[in-house]
Protein backbone atom coordinates (compact mmCIF):
# COMPACT_ATOMS: atom_id res chain seq x y z
CA UNK A 1 0.00 0.00 0.00
CA UNK A 2 3.12 2.30 -0.18
CA UNK A 3 3.64 2.69 2.76
CA UNK A 4 7.25 2.76 4.26
CA UNK A 5 7.25 0.41 7.54
CA UNK A 6 9.29 -1.19 10.34
CA UNK A 7 8.94 -3.49 12.33
CA UNK A 8 10.54 -3.95 15.64
CA UNK A 9 10.40 -6.82 17.58
CA UNK A 10 10.15 -6.62 21.33
CA UNK A 11 9.71 -10.01 22.42
CA UNK A 12 13.65 -10.47 23.58
CA UNK A 13 13.54 -13.67 25.21
CA UNK A 14 11.27 -15.18 22.27
CA UNK A 15 12.28 -13.35 19.42
CA UNK A 16 10.67 -15.09 15.99
CA UNK A 17 10.20 -11.84 13.70
CA UNK A 18 13.27 -12.69 12.14
CA UNK A 19 12.14 -16.14 11.28
CA UNK A 20 9.23 -15.03 9.63
CA UNK A 21 10.59 -12.30 7.59
CA UNK A 22 13.08 -14.58 5.92
CA UNK A 23 16.15 -12.61 7.91
CA UNK A 24 17.48 -15.39 10.18
CA UNK A 25 20.84 -16.22 8.63
CA UNK A 26 21.70 -12.00 8.22
CA UNK A 27 24.23 -10.04 9.77
CA UNK A 28 23.66 -6.32 11.01
CA UNK A 29 25.86 -3.91 10.98
CA UNK A 30 26.10 -0.09 12.41
CA UNK A 31 26.30 3.53 10.68
CA UNK A 32 27.29 6.35 13.06
CA UNK A 33 23.38 6.72 14.04
CA UNK A 34 23.09 3.55 15.55
CA UNK A 35 22.57 0.02 13.84
CA UNK A 36 20.83 -0.40 10.23
CA UNK A 37 17.69 -2.27 10.23
CA UNK A 38 17.58 -5.35 7.85
CA UNK A 39 15.01 -5.25 4.65
CA UNK A 40 13.19 -7.99 3.54
CA UNK A 41 13.36 -8.98 -0.10
CA UNK A 42 9.45 -8.19 -1.31
CA UNK A 43 8.17 -8.84 -4.65
CA UNK A 44 5.94 -5.48 -5.74
CA UNK A 45 3.27 -4.80 -4.67
CA UNK A 46 4.79 -4.93 -1.15
CA UNK A 47 7.30 -2.53 -0.58
CA UNK A 48 10.08 -4.17 1.89
CA UNK A 49 10.08 -3.99 5.53
CA UNK A 50 12.75 -2.86 7.69
CA UNK A 51 13.41 -5.16 10.42
CA UNK A 52 14.98 -4.57 14.33
CA UNK A 53 15.69 -7.85 16.12
CA UNK A 54 17.21 -9.42 18.96
CA UNK A 55 17.66 -12.35 17.00
CA UNK A 56 20.36 -10.50 14.69
CA UNK A 57 22.73 -10.44 17.64
CA UNK A 58 22.60 -13.83 18.94
CA UNK A 59 24.65 -16.64 17.76
CA UNK A 60 22.18 -18.99 16.90
CA UNK A 61 18.38 -20.10 17.34
CA UNK A 62 19.58 -22.08 20.53
CA UNK A 63 21.02 -18.90 22.34
CA UNK A 64 19.08 -17.80 24.95
CA UNK A 65 18.64 -13.93 26.39
CA UNK A 66 18.04 -15.28 30.58
CA UNK A 67 17.60 -11.71 31.53
CA UNK A 68 15.68 -9.68 34.39
CA UNK A 69 13.80 -7.09 33.39
CA UNK A 70 16.52 -4.32 33.93
CA UNK A 71 18.37 -5.47 31.38
CA UNK A 72 15.41 -6.12 28.79
CA UNK A 73 14.84 -2.75 29.73
CA UNK A 74 18.29 -0.80 28.76
CA UNK A 75 18.07 -3.29 25.47
CA UNK A 76 13.95 -1.64 24.72
CA UNK A 77 15.74 2.36 25.09
CA UNK A 78 18.73 1.49 22.86
CA UNK A 79 16.11 -0.05 20.16
CA UNK A 80 14.01 2.97 20.35
CA UNK A 81 17.22 5.10 20.03
CA UNK A 82 19.87 3.67 18.71
CA UNK A 83 18.35 2.13 15.31
CA UNK A 84 18.66 4.46 12.27
CA UNK A 85 15.33 3.40 10.87
CA UNK A 86 15.38 6.34 8.35
CA UNK A 87 12.04 7.75 7.08
CA UNK A 88 8.81 5.26 8.38
CA UNK A 89 5.33 6.08 7.44
CA UNK A 90 4.49 3.16 10.19
CA UNK A 91 6.76 1.64 12.99
CA UNK A 92 5.31 -1.81 14.65
CA UNK A 93 6.36 -2.57 17.46
CA UNK A 94 5.50 -6.66 18.20
CA UNK A 95 5.84 -7.05 22.14
CA UNK A 96 5.31 -10.34 24.02
CA UNK A 97 2.20 -11.24 26.15
CA UNK A 98 1.65 -9.59 29.22
CA UNK A 99 1.63 -6.04 31.20
CA UNK A 100 5.02 -6.30 32.57
CA UNK A 101 8.91 -4.62 31.57
CA UNK A 102 8.23 -4.53 28.05
CA UNK A 103 5.11 -2.74 28.08
CA UNK A 104 5.59 -0.05 30.60
CA UNK A 105 9.31 0.49 28.77
CA UNK A 106 7.62 0.96 25.61
CA UNK A 107 5.08 3.21 27.13
CA UNK A 108 7.39 5.61 29.16
CA UNK A 109 10.11 5.38 26.44
CA UNK A 110 7.27 6.94 23.76
CA UNK A 111 5.54 9.21 26.35
CA UNK A 112 7.41 12.22 24.39
CA UNK A 113 5.85 11.20 21.73
CA UNK A 114 2.29 10.30 23.22
CA UNK A 115 0.58 11.82 20.18
CA UNK A 116 1.79 9.49 17.64
CA UNK A 117 1.26 6.47 19.62
CA UNK A 118 -1.46 4.11 19.72
CA UNK A 119 -1.94 0.23 20.17
CA UNK A 120 -3.27 -2.74 18.33
CA UNK A 121 -4.89 -5.67 20.23
CA UNK A 122 -4.24 -9.23 18.99
CA UNK A 123 -5.87 -12.30 20.19
CA UNK A 124 -7.29 -15.93 19.25
CA UNK A 125 -10.93 -16.43 19.92
CA UNK A 126 -10.67 -18.65 23.09
CA UNK A 127 -11.55 -17.29 26.31
CA UNK A 128 -8.31 -17.55 27.93
CA UNK A 129 -6.79 -15.44 25.47
CA UNK A 130 -9.59 -12.88 25.04
CA UNK A 131 -9.10 -12.84 28.71
CA UNK A 132 -5.37 -11.64 28.45
CA UNK A 133 -6.58 -9.27 25.75
CA UNK A 134 -9.14 -7.55 28.06
CA UNK A 135 -5.73 -6.84 30.56
CA UNK A 136 -4.28 -5.63 28.05
CA UNK A 137 -7.15 -3.02 27.10
CA UNK A 138 -6.78 -2.24 31.15
CA UNK A 139 -3.34 -1.56 30.81
CA UNK A 140 -3.26 0.93 27.81
CA UNK A 141 -6.48 2.70 29.65
CA UNK A 142 -3.93 3.34 32.50
CA UNK A 143 -0.94 3.80 29.91
CA UNK A 144 -3.19 6.40 28.36
CA UNK A 145 -2.61 4.85 25.21
CA UNK A 146 -5.18 5.03 22.60
CA UNK A 147 -6.46 1.33 21.17
CA UNK A 148 -6.74 1.28 17.34
CA UNK A 149 -8.87 -2.04 17.32
CA UNK A 150 -8.92 -5.42 17.80
CA UNK A 151 -7.58 -8.06 15.60
CA UNK A 152 -8.60 -11.86 16.43
CA UNK A 153 -6.08 -14.48 14.75
CA UNK A 154 -7.18 -18.45 13.78
CA UNK A 155 -10.46 -17.39 13.82
CA UNK A 156 -11.70 -20.87 12.41
CA UNK A 157 -10.55 -23.39 10.18
CA UNK A 158 -11.76 -24.58 6.96
CA UNK A 159 -10.33 -28.24 6.24
CA UNK A 160 -8.59 -29.09 2.54
CA UNK A 161 -10.19 -31.60 2.49
CA UNK A 162 -13.91 -31.18 2.98
CA UNK A 163 -14.02 -27.56 2.80
CA UNK A 164 -16.34 -27.28 5.61
CA UNK A 165 -14.97 -24.93 8.15
CA UNK A 166 -15.08 -25.93 11.77
CA UNK A 167 -14.26 -23.27 14.95
CA UNK A 168 -11.44 -25.23 16.16
CA UNK A 169 -10.86 -22.84 19.34
CA UNK A 170 -14.53 -21.26 19.64
CA UNK A 171 -15.28 -18.17 17.44
CA UNK A 172 -15.98 -14.51 18.00
CA UNK A 173 -14.50 -13.93 21.38
CA UNK A 174 -12.64 -10.76 19.61
CA UNK A 175 -15.51 -9.20 18.28
CA UNK A 176 -17.73 -9.67 21.94
CA UNK A 177 -14.63 -7.70 23.30
CA UNK A 178 -14.37 -5.44 21.07
CA UNK A 179 -18.27 -4.67 21.67
CA UNK A 180 -17.94 -4.89 25.32
CA UNK A 181 -14.94 -2.60 25.16
CA UNK A 182 -16.27 0.14 23.08
CA UNK A 183 -12.99 -0.61 20.97
CA UNK A 184 -12.99 -0.87 17.13
CA UNK A 185 -12.91 -4.52 15.68
CA UNK A 186 -10.70 -4.91 12.83
CA UNK A 187 -11.42 -8.06 11.51
CA UNK A 188 -10.84 -12.10 11.69
CA UNK A 189 -8.21 -14.08 9.94
CA UNK A 190 -8.95 -17.89 9.60
CA UNK A 191 -6.57 -20.79 10.12
CA UNK A 192 -5.06 -21.35 7.23
CA UNK A 193 -1.76 -24.00 7.09
CA UNK A 194 -0.26 -22.06 3.98
CA UNK A 195 -0.53 -18.45 6.07
CA UNK A 196 1.63 -20.75 8.48
CA UNK A 197 4.03 -22.68 6.53
CA UNK A 198 5.02 -19.30 4.75
CA UNK A 199 5.67 -17.60 8.15
CA UNK A 200 8.06 -20.23 9.33
CA UNK A 201 9.41 -19.92 6.24
CA UNK A 202 10.23 -16.45 5.97
CA UNK A 203 7.89 -16.26 2.72
CA UNK A 204 6.05 -13.18 1.91
CA UNK A 205 2.34 -14.55 1.94
CA UNK A 206 0.29 -12.08 0.08
CA UNK A 207 2.83 -12.51 -2.67
CA UNK A 208 2.67 -16.02 -2.86
CA UNK A 209 -1.35 -16.59 -1.50
CA UNK A 210 -2.74 -13.30 -2.75
CA UNK A 211 -6.46 -14.65 -3.85
CA UNK A 212 -6.54 -17.08 -0.47
CA UNK A 213 -9.18 -15.70 2.10
CA UNK A 214 -6.73 -14.86 4.78
CA UNK A 215 -4.73 -12.70 2.18
CA UNK A 216 -7.61 -10.92 1.47
CA UNK A 217 -8.86 -10.60 5.35
CA UNK A 218 -5.44 -9.14 5.99
CA UNK A 219 -5.15 -6.55 2.94
CA UNK A 220 -8.75 -5.86 4.08
CA UNK A 221 -7.51 -4.96 7.71
CA UNK A 222 -4.48 -2.98 6.64
CA UNK A 223 -6.52 -0.87 4.83
CA UNK A 224 -8.48 -0.07 8.05
CA UNK A 225 -5.55 0.40 10.31
CA UNK A 226 -3.79 3.09 7.30
CA UNK A 227 -7.51 4.74 7.30
CA UNK A 228 -8.16 5.26 11.15
CA UNK A 229 -4.33 6.43 11.59
CA UNK A 230 -4.30 8.64 9.23
CA UNK B 1 -3.69 -42.12 39.17
CA UNK B 2 -3.63 -41.79 43.08
CA UNK B 3 -1.09 -38.63 43.34
CA UNK B 4 -1.48 -35.06 45.53
CA UNK B 5 -1.08 -32.30 42.81
CA UNK B 6 -0.79 -29.21 43.64
CA UNK B 7 -0.52 -26.50 40.41
CA UNK B 8 0.77 -22.71 40.84
CA UNK B 9 0.38 -20.68 38.11
CA UNK B 10 3.19 -18.53 37.66
CA UNK B 11 1.59 -16.27 34.99
CA UNK B 12 1.67 -13.44 36.65
CA UNK B 13 0.22 -10.96 33.79
CA UNK B 14 -2.13 -13.44 32.35
CA UNK B 15 -3.40 -15.89 34.97
CA UNK B 16 -5.32 -18.72 32.86
CA UNK B 17 -5.28 -21.52 35.58
CA UNK B 18 -7.95 -20.43 37.02
CA UNK B 19 -10.83 -20.23 34.65
CA UNK B 20 -9.36 -23.64 33.18
CA UNK B 21 -9.95 -25.32 36.35
CA UNK B 22 -13.40 -23.84 37.03
CA UNK B 23 -12.02 -21.89 39.96
CA UNK B 24 -12.24 -18.83 38.87
CA UNK B 25 -14.96 -17.33 41.08
CA UNK B 26 -13.84 -18.86 44.43
CA UNK B 27 -12.67 -16.68 47.12
CA UNK B 28 -8.68 -17.47 49.03
CA UNK B 29 -8.40 -17.67 52.41
CA UNK B 30 -5.46 -17.58 54.71
CA UNK B 31 -4.53 -19.65 57.92
CA UNK B 32 -1.99 -19.35 60.02
CA UNK B 33 0.53 -20.67 58.33
CA UNK B 34 -0.26 -19.04 54.46
CA UNK B 35 -2.61 -18.90 51.80
CA UNK B 36 -4.70 -22.31 50.99
CA UNK B 37 -4.62 -23.81 47.86
CA UNK B 38 -8.22 -23.98 46.02
CA UNK B 39 -8.91 -27.25 45.02
CA UNK B 40 -10.80 -28.83 42.24
CA UNK B 41 -14.00 -30.32 42.50
CA UNK B 42 -13.35 -33.76 40.49
CA UNK B 43 -14.95 -36.62 40.09
CA UNK B 44 -13.35 -40.49 40.82
CA UNK B 45 -11.27 -42.13 39.82
CA UNK B 46 -9.49 -38.52 39.20
CA UNK B 47 -7.71 -36.97 42.62
CA UNK B 48 -9.11 -33.26 43.15
CA UNK B 49 -5.82 -31.16 42.66
CA UNK B 50 -4.78 -28.21 44.13
CA UNK B 51 -4.74 -24.95 42.74
CA UNK B 52 -3.16 -21.29 43.55
CA UNK B 53 -3.07 -18.37 41.06
CA UNK B 54 -2.63 -14.63 41.00
CA UNK B 55 -5.90 -14.62 39.48
CA UNK B 56 -7.96 -15.28 43.07
CA UNK B 57 -6.30 -12.44 44.56
CA UNK B 58 -7.41 -10.15 41.69
CA UNK B 59 -10.91 -8.28 41.95
CA UNK B 60 -12.34 -9.24 38.25
CA UNK B 61 -10.64 -10.68 34.63
CA UNK B 62 -10.04 -7.32 33.38
CA UNK B 63 -7.90 -6.34 36.39
CA UNK B 64 -4.58 -6.08 35.29
CA UNK B 65 -0.76 -7.02 36.74
CA UNK B 66 1.18 -4.33 35.65
CA UNK B 67 4.16 -4.94 37.82
CA UNK B 68 8.03 -4.81 36.56
CA UNK B 69 9.98 -7.77 37.45
CA UNK B 70 11.09 -6.89 41.69
CA UNK B 71 7.44 -6.57 42.49
CA UNK B 72 6.99 -10.17 40.22
CA UNK B 73 9.67 -11.98 41.98
CA UNK B 74 8.51 -10.82 45.51
CA UNK B 75 5.23 -12.43 44.21
CA UNK B 76 6.55 -15.23 43.66
CA UNK B 77 8.83 -15.80 46.60
CA UNK B 78 5.48 -15.23 48.55
CA UNK B 79 3.56 -18.17 46.41
CA UNK B 80 6.75 -20.85 47.05
CA UNK B 81 6.78 -19.74 50.74
CA UNK B 82 3.36 -19.08 51.97
CA UNK B 83 1.05 -21.18 50.52
CA UNK B 84 -0.06 -24.51 53.19
CA UNK B 85 0.30 -26.77 50.16
CA UNK B 86 -0.01 -29.30 52.87
CA UNK B 87 1.24 -32.94 51.79
CA UNK B 88 2.03 -32.86 48.16
CA UNK B 89 3.51 -36.25 45.97
CA UNK B 90 4.09 -32.98 42.82
CA UNK B 91 3.85 -29.33 42.63
CA UNK B 92 3.21 -28.44 39.33
CA UNK B 93 4.81 -24.56 38.42
CA UNK B 94 2.85 -23.58 35.01
CA UNK B 95 5.47 -20.49 34.16
CA UNK B 96 4.44 -18.18 31.22
CA UNK B 97 6.99 -18.43 27.90
CA UNK B 98 10.57 -16.77 27.81
CA UNK B 99 13.77 -17.00 30.21
CA UNK B 100 13.06 -13.98 32.27
CA UNK B 101 12.28 -13.19 36.03
CA UNK B 102 9.51 -15.68 36.56
CA UNK B 103 11.96 -18.29 35.28
CA UNK B 104 15.12 -17.32 36.87
CA UNK B 105 13.52 -16.18 40.37
CA UNK B 106 11.96 -20.01 40.38
CA UNK B 107 15.39 -21.20 39.64
CA UNK B 108 16.73 -19.58 42.58
CA UNK B 109 14.28 -20.07 44.94
CA UNK B 110 14.18 -23.49 44.93
CA UNK B 111 18.21 -24.45 44.67
CA UNK B 112 17.72 -25.49 48.04
CA UNK B 113 15.57 -28.24 47.14
CA UNK B 114 17.80 -28.72 43.40
CA UNK B 115 17.51 -32.33 43.58
CA UNK B 116 13.52 -32.24 43.48
CA UNK B 117 13.46 -30.33 40.72
CA UNK B 118 12.99 -30.80 37.47
CA UNK B 119 11.24 -29.44 33.99
CA UNK B 120 8.68 -30.22 31.55
CA UNK B 121 9.04 -28.82 28.41
CA UNK B 122 6.02 -27.72 26.56
CA UNK B 123 5.73 -26.91 22.59
CA UNK B 124 3.46 -26.84 19.79
CA UNK B 125 4.81 -28.14 16.00
CA UNK B 126 5.90 -24.91 14.33
CA UNK B 127 9.36 -24.29 14.30
CA UNK B 128 8.71 -20.69 16.09
CA UNK B 129 7.04 -22.27 19.09
CA UNK B 130 10.18 -25.29 19.06
CA UNK B 131 13.17 -22.83 18.66
CA UNK B 132 11.46 -21.24 21.91
CA UNK B 133 11.57 -24.33 23.85
CA UNK B 134 15.13 -24.62 22.21
CA UNK B 135 15.77 -21.72 24.13
CA UNK B 136 14.09 -22.85 27.38
CA UNK B 137 16.48 -26.36 27.38
CA UNK B 138 19.53 -23.77 27.17
CA UNK B 139 18.01 -22.20 30.34
CA UNK B 140 17.38 -25.60 31.71
CA UNK B 141 21.35 -26.23 30.98
CA UNK B 142 22.01 -22.78 32.30
CA UNK B 143 20.45 -22.90 36.13
CA UNK B 144 20.89 -27.08 36.43
CA UNK B 145 18.01 -28.56 35.88
CA UNK B 146 17.47 -31.60 34.51
CA UNK B 147 14.59 -31.78 31.74
CA UNK B 148 11.88 -34.63 32.01
CA UNK B 149 10.85 -34.33 28.48
CA UNK B 150 9.46 -32.93 25.64
CA UNK B 151 5.19 -32.52 24.86
CA UNK B 152 4.12 -31.51 21.58
CA UNK B 153 0.33 -29.87 22.41
CA UNK B 154 -1.80 -29.52 18.86
CA UNK B 155 -0.60 -31.88 17.53
CA UNK B 156 -2.62 -32.35 14.22
CA UNK B 157 -6.26 -31.64 14.27
CA UNK B 158 -9.36 -34.38 13.13
CA UNK B 159 -11.88 -32.99 10.78
CA UNK B 160 -15.34 -33.60 12.90
CA UNK B 161 -17.02 -33.41 9.45
CA UNK B 162 -14.39 -35.97 7.04
CA UNK B 163 -12.79 -37.15 10.08
CA UNK B 164 -9.46 -36.52 8.13
CA UNK B 165 -6.87 -35.76 10.03
CA UNK B 166 -4.15 -32.05 8.86
CA UNK B 167 -1.19 -31.25 10.49
CA UNK B 168 -2.57 -26.87 10.48
CA UNK B 169 0.84 -26.17 12.14
CA UNK B 170 3.27 -28.67 10.32
CA UNK B 171 3.89 -31.41 13.14
CA UNK B 172 6.77 -33.83 14.81
CA UNK B 173 8.92 -30.41 15.61
CA UNK B 174 8.70 -31.54 19.31
CA UNK B 175 10.06 -34.99 18.56
CA UNK B 176 12.72 -33.82 16.14
CA UNK B 177 14.34 -31.30 18.71
CA UNK B 178 13.47 -33.91 21.46
CA UNK B 179 15.73 -36.23 19.04
CA UNK B 180 18.55 -33.68 18.72
CA UNK B 181 18.52 -32.13 22.18
CA UNK B 182 18.93 -35.69 23.15
CA UNK B 183 15.78 -35.28 25.82
CA UNK B 184 12.80 -37.94 26.57
CA UNK B 185 9.95 -37.64 23.87
CA UNK B 186 7.01 -37.71 26.15
CA UNK B 187 4.24 -37.76 23.73
CA UNK B 188 1.99 -35.26 21.30
CA UNK B 189 -1.63 -34.63 22.43
CA UNK B 190 -3.62 -33.30 19.07
CA UNK B 191 -6.02 -30.53 18.36
CA UNK B 192 -9.97 -31.38 20.25
CA UNK B 193 -12.23 -28.69 19.95
CA UNK B 194 -13.86 -30.78 23.00
CA UNK B 195 -10.31 -29.95 24.90
CA UNK B 196 -10.75 -26.66 24.55
CA UNK B 197 -14.19 -25.78 25.32
CA UNK B 198 -13.61 -27.90 28.64
CA UNK B 199 -10.27 -26.04 29.33
CA UNK B 200 -13.07 -22.67 28.78
CA UNK B 201 -15.70 -24.29 30.72
CA UNK B 202 -13.09 -25.35 33.76
CA UNK B 203 -14.88 -29.54 33.14
CA UNK B 204 -12.45 -31.97 33.62
CA UNK B 205 -12.02 -33.44 30.18
CA UNK B 206 -10.28 -36.23 30.92
CA UNK B 207 -13.73 -37.32 33.20
CA UNK B 208 -16.30 -36.30 30.46
CA UNK B 209 -14.44 -37.12 27.27
CA UNK B 210 -12.33 -40.33 28.40
CA UNK B 211 -12.53 -42.42 25.71
CA UNK B 212 -10.99 -39.73 23.51
CA UNK B 213 -7.77 -39.45 21.75
CA UNK B 214 -6.74 -36.64 23.69
CA UNK B 215 -7.62 -38.28 26.64
CA UNK B 216 -5.20 -41.26 25.96
CA UNK B 217 -2.74 -39.28 25.03
CA UNK B 218 -3.00 -37.38 28.12
CA UNK B 219 -2.87 -40.24 30.62
CA UNK B 220 -0.69 -41.59 28.94
CA UNK B 221 2.01 -38.83 29.56
CA UNK B 222 1.11 -38.30 32.81
CA UNK B 223 1.95 -42.42 33.63
CA UNK B 224 5.33 -41.39 31.90
CA UNK B 225 6.01 -38.73 33.90
CA UNK B 226 5.15 -40.34 37.05
CA UNK B 227 7.36 -43.26 36.07
CA UNK B 228 10.76 -41.23 35.20
CA UNK B 229 10.29 -38.83 38.28
CA UNK B 230 9.79 -41.72 40.91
Amino acid sequence: MGKKVGLLDLDLCGPSIALMTGLNETTIYRNEKGWIPLTTLTTPPFSPLAVMSIAFLLKNSSSAVIWRGPKKNAMIKQFLEDVDWGDLDYLLIDTPPGTSDEHISVAEALKHRADDVSAILVTTPQIIAVNDVRREITFCHKAGIPIVGIIENMSGYVCPHCSDCTNIFSSGGGQSLAELANVTFLGNIPIDPDLCESAEKGINYLNQFENSEASKRLSDIAGKLITQTT
